[in-house]
């Protein structure tokens, strides 16, 4: 199926018409003039000037156009039935695809604007973000690091293990991140000193919204944990490893991570992800199954989803000497210990209130391979062994004007890319 | 000074003229005509119907009368400046005042609500929840249960340990708590089991909302963090022992904690509580100082502030026998190793951006003695020694229909009492 937005159909764009994803942006590059939005190509299609133009009155889709008013949060989307949402999926669809009508394409096509003249803004007011730690080969790799005998817990093969995290400093790609301060002890032997943290870190992350939320005391059954997830992004954890190092007992990081996590603004919906559902992780022989609240129906062979995640670094001479961003790692989505589903469940299985535009992360999604580790401190061993780029430069950790860009696609053959766009940030020094 | 308010001149109330603090309130116990109340005695004093009927109608209180809508929170009020808030804070003492003239006081009387006759919620939405783990009491009693070698972690005396808490499940005083169900492993050669928590306890602490926020990337230098602190409530940070000690490690507390947090109602501002400031815990000789950054000035020796923290239970045999709520322990604030404003001050100091609204709790609050203990953890000795309640039943955590009390109050000779009010909550069973 191809659309009459010609760079929709390119077979390399992130946003053909099989994926749809909801943004928020603001024209003209200010605030003010904002709303909802759906990627298509190389633009955006500005919903709510589609709603004034009456081309979603129809009864069904009823409750949607209620919520496409000017300045609308995304998360206006996220908890409406599964069925309007459909529908109006079905009807963007037909309004974009090659075979839509002269007379409704014209409408459609002023409302048309090319993404690059645009601001995009994170999707919804978060209310609150948790961060898991859902990749084993991730924790394998810090825990030798941190524990050279005792890599993983005994707790980890049995609960989703996840933390949470600073809501108010999470950012949208493209948003600077000034290299924090923050107390560390690089001596043991000497006091810790207070000062620019000088390990700072990205970590590879997808986060996932929460739709509809569940009371307080309620809680979410494994099998319709999905049901509740409405769409995914791509989330950047900016670590500083020497601050959460030394703040991290007992109680977990907390300013090593709060001064700055960025996403990309594009939120891809589970229906457009559809295609390239897999198995869940497949557990070897002395890994335990999960308990019975975690277990997916054995029916349900596809709690995974195969997702590439390409992290890309390019530094300040990279770019003055014309060189492109230099491809980090790759990890895949899919070789997470536990599910998006199982992480949902889990989180609201002690009644605890999970509430629409709720941002739910991974944590850094590893490999089993060097080239499938999703931060600096697993990829150059705390430091140990630098990468070099293609500048000659090498990196332990990152350095000032270094931007991180991270990247996520789904391929499969017979089906269309479906992307999550980008997720950059360029580090700026400490103030 | 005294009020016409017969019940706020009583020696024992919490709420004289010389405390005023705000709280949010429906009247008829419903939702629906709420907004911003002032408590004194027994009574609300309904602010969006004083200013309806001209009550501030002055060019000094113009900022605080244009929050005062109806069903506005109460943190619309955090973020003025100082001046306004003293202006406003003079105005209601005129008010309220033993000398207010006929004609105004009949006004006022008719905007005077019983306590008992409205609905207290909670005074704002909480972008982002904070609690610290300030009490070097609490984390020695804590420490030496888990690590009986090694109690208190080398870093604890130089970072104010701290970690995000779960902002949706902040629930208002009277809010009854379901017991969570989770994963532990009572027994280690076995494998985790998921079911109620069998280790439910309490902690008595001390919140505190931030009024003026800062933004992404600035900090708040320590000379001016109680500029950005509005006031005080009282928090129970319930906590399902058996969930937390099998999931903590290594990214700190989660389930363990966010089934429930309950808050008084009452924001006792920094204003009222200035005749109670004390210098700040005094370290002994071999606890380092803290480093500059988190320095209070020399000649600023009042970063403590003297509150006194009730714990009491009620069993429902208790209840039922008419026997009243027996007193568990008594801490105090000022017993706490960091300051609030050091908190506030360490948790800006990498660049996070507080906001109007957050709220910052201080982890629970024990003293030296063993009636100090704020949690029963440290009471029982981690359920060894369990605590007799007047009904002649033991405790060893809590049970279900058990209710729990804090309460908090500043006395001084000379000094009206200053009171928090309560912050209750009934352990339903699990579901």
């Amino acid at each position: 199926m191809n659309s009459w937005v010609g760079s929709a159909n390119h077979p390399e764009t992130d946003f053909p018409i099989q994926n749809l994803p909801y943004v928020y942006f603001d024209r003209s590059g200010a605030d003010g003039d904002g709303g909802i939005g759906v990627l298509i190509g190389d633009a955006v299609l500005d919903l709510t000037r589609c709603r004034e133009d009456g081309l979603f009155a129809s009864e069904e889709l009823g409750d949607v156009a209620w919520t496409l008013q000017k300045g609308a949060a995304v998360s206006n989307l996220f908890d409406l039935d599964q069925e309007t949402l459909s529908a109006f999926r079905r009807r963007l669809v037909a309004l974009l695809r090659d075979d839509c009508d002269e007379p409704t394409r014209k409408i459609v096509e002023r409302n048309l604007i090319s993404a690059s003249d645009v601001r995009f803004d994170i999707p919804c007011e978060i209310g609150d973000y948790t961060d898991f730690y859902c990749s084993i080969f991730h924790a394998t790799n810090v825990g030798t690091l941190f524990r050279p005998d005792n890599p993983l817990l005994p707790n980890y093969s049995w609960v989703p293990i996840g933390y949470h995290g600073r809501a108010s400093s999470i950012v949208v790609s493209g948003t600077d991140v000034v290299r924090p301060r923050g107390q560390g002890r690089p001596d043991p032997e000497a006091p810790p000193v207070f000062g620019p943290s000088r390990r700072l870190d990205y970590e590879m992350e997808v986060g996932f919204y929460v739709g509809k939320g569940n009371d307080l005391g309620e809680t979410i059954p494994i099998g319709n944990a999905e049901e509740h997830i409405f769409g995914l992004c791509l989330v950047n954890d900016w670590s500083a490893r020497d601050v959460q190092g030394w703040e991290y007992q007992p109680l977990g990081p907390f300013l090593g991570k709060s001064f700055a996590t960025s996403i990309s603004p594009a939120v891809v919906t589970m229906e457009a992800l559809a295609p390239f559902r897999v198995p869940a992780f497949e557990r070897s022989e002395d890994q335990p199954g999960p308990l019975p609240y975690l277990s997916h129906d054995e029916n349900e062979e596809s709690g995974g989803i195969d997702i590439k995640l390409d992290v890309l670094i390019s530094s300040q001479k990279m770019r003055n000497e014309g060189i492109g961003p230099h491809l980090v790692s790759r990890s895949n989505l899919k070789d997470l210990y536990w599910t998006i589903g199982q992480m949902l469940t889990h989180h609201a299985s002690n009644g605890c209130n999970l509430q629409t535009g709720d941002l739910i992360a991974t944590g850094t999604v590893s490999g089993k391979d060097k080239s499938e580790r999703g931060c600096l401190l697993e990829m150059t061993f705390g430091g140990k062994e630098p990468i070099e780029l293609p500048s000659g430069e090498e990196r332990k950790f990152l350095e000032d004007f270094d931007e991180v860009i991270l990247r996520g696609f789904c391929k499969r053959d017979g089906f269309r890319r479906i992307g999550f766009g980008e997720c950059r940030g360029v580090v700026l020094p400490a103030k």
